[in-house]
């Protein structure tokens, strides 16, 4: 089911490269959509306070030498003026700081929402999230890179932010002034002597992304093995797993630090550039002995200049960061836009699925009474020549229940997951002639969906949230079904069907918010009656069951479809039990290797 | 089955108090265990370093008016030797500052190292991890805190450090300095003027941290959405569940960037306090004025006392980070200690479970043919009064195998829970006459369990990791069932019995490391069929299978049944299919409401 990696995308190890580049403004483009957007106006806001931030430092480096004129003369006057201003300024700059720091915060909020939104709706278009974390494993932990280093990305991007912008202005200003003092020497060997400071650390970045890039797989893996035993937890503490477990989640722990004591190391290279203190922060403490020494004036220049390229070489660290997380962000984008754009040549309605619209008129105008259309169809696993079934042709419509039956890796949810446009099929044509959704096909699968949220979001999932208003929707229902009966009334009725009655009590009602994990506390039993329950409240023409009732005794199975029968729906079911027979007109037998077998049932 | 927080812990709002102090304290405990361990050492080097670059960075300051001197009497040597001590003094600065943060970056691993495997202890020991995940909910996202917030904390703790660790020295220097030029005046009223600061900062920082700690837990519930969304692709896919989760998946990013603006807003009060810009950088600046100006001196000297403080003030954010990471981390420490204590008042042979001393020479003298002995047994769910089983009493021998029976909620799953020591009953004894493991009793749970790694290492489960050299006992073995066979072949063999033998194929072989998560390749059928490769393996006298054929056929499970039997175990087995009664003695049907009958079949 897993398809290797293509051999191009493995081979590339993330560096300081043209992909990086092209990764990096792709991103750019999303945080920053338009010149009148929100975040480019705080970019220009952040510019803004950043520029008037080194005019006022500038203003402070000019008191020290102030002071020395105001106290060679004794003026008194001109001292409380000054100190004033002093104050003032003091003052200005730390409310400037705050207020630098709180826009960068901002942005960072801001680009997250951005970038994560963008990610997000990627992320969730068709069916690419299937794809993603089931069919591909070239792209490992897209939650991590969905939640973590995009935070990561952001946080580091707007500590940047504030350095990298100004850079522009004061690399201008300060060589234009070493110009004037030193003619072209003066600039021309400072840029020689930090564009070779830069390829030296551009070298020194290359391995360290690469092995960020490794780090955060590492983080992202050990987050999911503790992530799976919180989730295990009852059948690992059947196995008594802990003490293993222990051993096996330190053991992703060691790996995890040991990338990240070689990555410091590797850093250890890129903080030791030699750069001179006095030079770190131009306007401070120089200036006094400029404004006495003309003389060495030229050199105190060069040093502001000097110290304008130290300040972007003390990014490096950070900049190797924000090119690691560019990686994994970038590569998760290219693969998320790749799959959408491979997944909408066989299908445009994607959007539509669930569409409502037509549901307050339901039984609406859909002429057919046939399902799916299956045409010598084959069946094969993504990244398997194995035929799994051959030269399928089957017609599935109402009123013609079918079971489909056989061993384990026969092929039987594969079926389904073809009906259900998960897979493709390897030959022949399969056509879906209703609508997904309440008034066409509706999937309950082998292994329950639940959301996170109340009682009622789950027996109505996922109504609420496609139709929030779905009075219309269930006013047209009810004439149908319970007539009179409220929304409420009917979700009771529903469960209590579905030998639920219990769990409304445990949840105290419908409404109540629970903050647990329903996978942990329904018991496989529940969960495929809630499942039902569902089933019941969304009636569809056509349900598709997989293994639907297999925690479930016989006799609790025949009541749930006579129910679904009472209730007008065909199943297209996978199962076991012989006792599922009575339910179905037709029964599909794979035998593996392709072979399959329709019969019809006796009984009928 | 969840339990509700206890209402004190619940109603403490994390802040900046005696707890905070106690929670930090036992942190460090953890994070230096002793005065010559690695970390304190490391943390002496670090102040060693520190203190070295104050001194590097006093002199430095004082170059310049050094050359104030030398320029003035046109000393051409004196301005060579000055220019190479001002080299020199740069390069080692350069190199102190690099040391001190690589220091910090090595003390950040090891302290992460050192807390996260304190946690791992304290979660993997006995069955916590299960009773915090599955039976308590007032601690959220333990995997977050574990790999998430420690990490965290650790990152920002190790920012501070080599601030906060000359503080002190630097602090009583300058004091001492500014107490010789001005007297008691001085210190005294920069000191009251930074105790007030501090309380202000404080009483900011309280807000802060109850958001940090709001913050963290939206960050966890927003991952944990995400890996749902990743575990439960499939299911999702079949619902159309995109668009849904995609808008429940964006409410939980805007409830968390909510939660950060606010966070940021109220930082921002602590970022503006007014610091003097001058006062930065001891050493810098000012100190050439100082020389020709030593009227001025006294206002200097407070002034460097000044930027002492104020780069401790500096740190409040970062405390404040640090504070809300305590909190979270040290919750979850005193919890998961909570629990082991009360689970030791039970059980006291937890840790020697799954030895395998006696195992070589296995069978062992274990005189009793009996597994469970159980004597007017109650149990009801934790947290509730309804009682499922009343006054059960029951032994369960060898070769008297048991099928336990019921309709959905009749606690079937949680009297096997009760005889796994998971759950405690509420009334009567039940006492467990054999060991747990592969000699002894061993349970498949209704949900399997699989860890990463290879497909060996899912069917020995859990045996490589207990005992890596198992040779001794799979000699011991061989003895017994498969004579002359390697322990490969066995393998093959119980695969292949299982039906299995394409799986291998699939994996390319048994040690082949495969990258995938096995709840995602594998068919609930094949999880099924891999369980039991595991039970054919471990061969326990007792197996305990919950539910453990629901997926497979009724041919299937006789005939996992007849090679169990074959192998000679025991079965206390949940199940719903009649088909199953011709593998066990005794039926144990319960029908809710304490109410149960125990009927032995008649065809034995």
């Amino acid at each position: 089911m897993v398809v290797p990696a293509p051999a191009a995308r493995a081979g590339a190890r993330p560096r300081l490269d043209l992909q990086f580049l092209q990764r990096f403004l792709q991103i750019q483009k999303v945080l920053f959509p338009s010149w009148s957007s929100q975040n480019a106006l705080m970019f220009l806001t952040l510019l803004s306070v950043a520029l008037l931030e080194q005019l006022v430092i500038y203003q402070v480096g000019l008191i020290p030498s102030q002071y020395y004129g105001v106290l060679g003369n004794k003026d008194l006057n001109g001292f409380k003026t000054l100190t004033f201003l002093a104050v003032v300024l003091i003052v200005v700059n730390s409310m400037l700081k705050s207020f630098d720091q709180f826009t960068c915060n901002l942005l960072y909020v801001s680009w997250r929402k951005d970038l994560t939104e963008h990610l997000h709706c990627l992320y969730f278009r068709g069916r690419v999230y299937y794809t993603l974390n089931v069919l591909r494993d070239d792209i490992d932990n897209p939650d991590q890179r969905i939640s973590q280093d995009v935070e990561r990305f952001c946080r580091q991007f707007s500590t940047m932010a504030s350095k990298l912008i100004i850079s522009p202005f004061t690399l201008t200003y300060y060589t234009y002034q070493c110009f004037q003092s030193t003619g072209w020497l003066g600039p021309v060997s400072i840029f020689g002597y930090f564009i070779l400071g830069t390829m030296v650390n551009k070298m020194l970045m290359g391995p360290i992304v690469a092995k960020l890039v490794q780090q955060e797989k590492l983080e992202g893996d050990f987050r999911f093995k503790h992530m799976q035993i919180r989730v295990n937890a009852e059948p690992a503490a059947f196995f008594r797993a802990g003490h293993v477990e222990h051993m096996r989640t330190d053991r992703r722990l060691q790996r995890l630090l040991q990338t990240q004591r070689e990555l410091m190391s590797k850093e250890l290279w890129l903080y030791s550039h030699p750069v001179c203190p006095l030079a770190q922060h131009p306007g401070l403490g120089v200036k006094p002995v400029l404004t006495v020494l003309p003389p060495v004036q030229n050199a105190f220049v060069c040093i502001y200049l000097i110290s304008c390229f130290t300040t972007l070489i003390d990014l490096s660290t950070t900049l190797s960061d924000v090119a690691g997380y560019t990686h994994r962000i970038g590569e998760l984008q290219e693969t998320l836009l790749d799959m959408y754009l491979k997944s909408q040549d066989g299908e445009i309605l994607d959007e539509s699925e669930w569409d409502l619209d037509r549901a307050p008129g339901w039984p609406a105008a859909e002429p057919t009474d046939t399902a799916f259309l299956l045409k010598r169809v084959s069946i094969s696993a993504p990244a398997s020549d194995k035929p799994l079934v051959k030269d399928l042709s089957l017609r599935i419509s109402e009123g013609q229940s079918l079971l489909i039956t056989g061993n384990t890796g026969t092929g039987k949810t594969s079926l389904l997951r073809v009906l259900g446009g998960l897979w493709a099929n390897t030959e022949g044509s399969v056509q879906m002639l209703t609508d997904f959704g309440p008034h066409g096909v509706l999937f309950l699968p082998q292994k329950p969906f639940f959301t996170d949220g109340t009682l009622r979001e789950q027996v109505i999932y996922p109504l609420k949230e496609i139709y929030p208003d779905s009075e219309g929707w269930t006013s047209g229902r009810k004439l149908l079904c319970l007539a009179g009966a409220t929304d409420d009334e009917r979700i009771m009725r529903f469960l209590e069907l579905a030998g639920l009655s219990s769990l409304v009590a445990r949840t105290e009602g419908l409404d109540q918010q629970v903050d647990w994990n329903w996978y942990d506390v329904l018991s496989p039993g529940e969960m495929q009656r809630l499942s039902f329950a569902r089933l019941f409240y969304l009636q569809p023409k056509y349900a598709v069951l997989d293994e639907a009732t297999s925690a479930l005794t016989e006799e609790v199975e025949s009541e749930l479809y006579r129910i679904g029968q009472q209730l007008g729906m065909t199943f297209i079911s996978v199962g076991h039990r012989r006792s599922l027979e009575k339910f179905h007109s037709l029964v599909l037998k794979l035998s593996g290797e392709g072979r399959w077998e329709l019969t019809r049932i006796k009984g009928e």
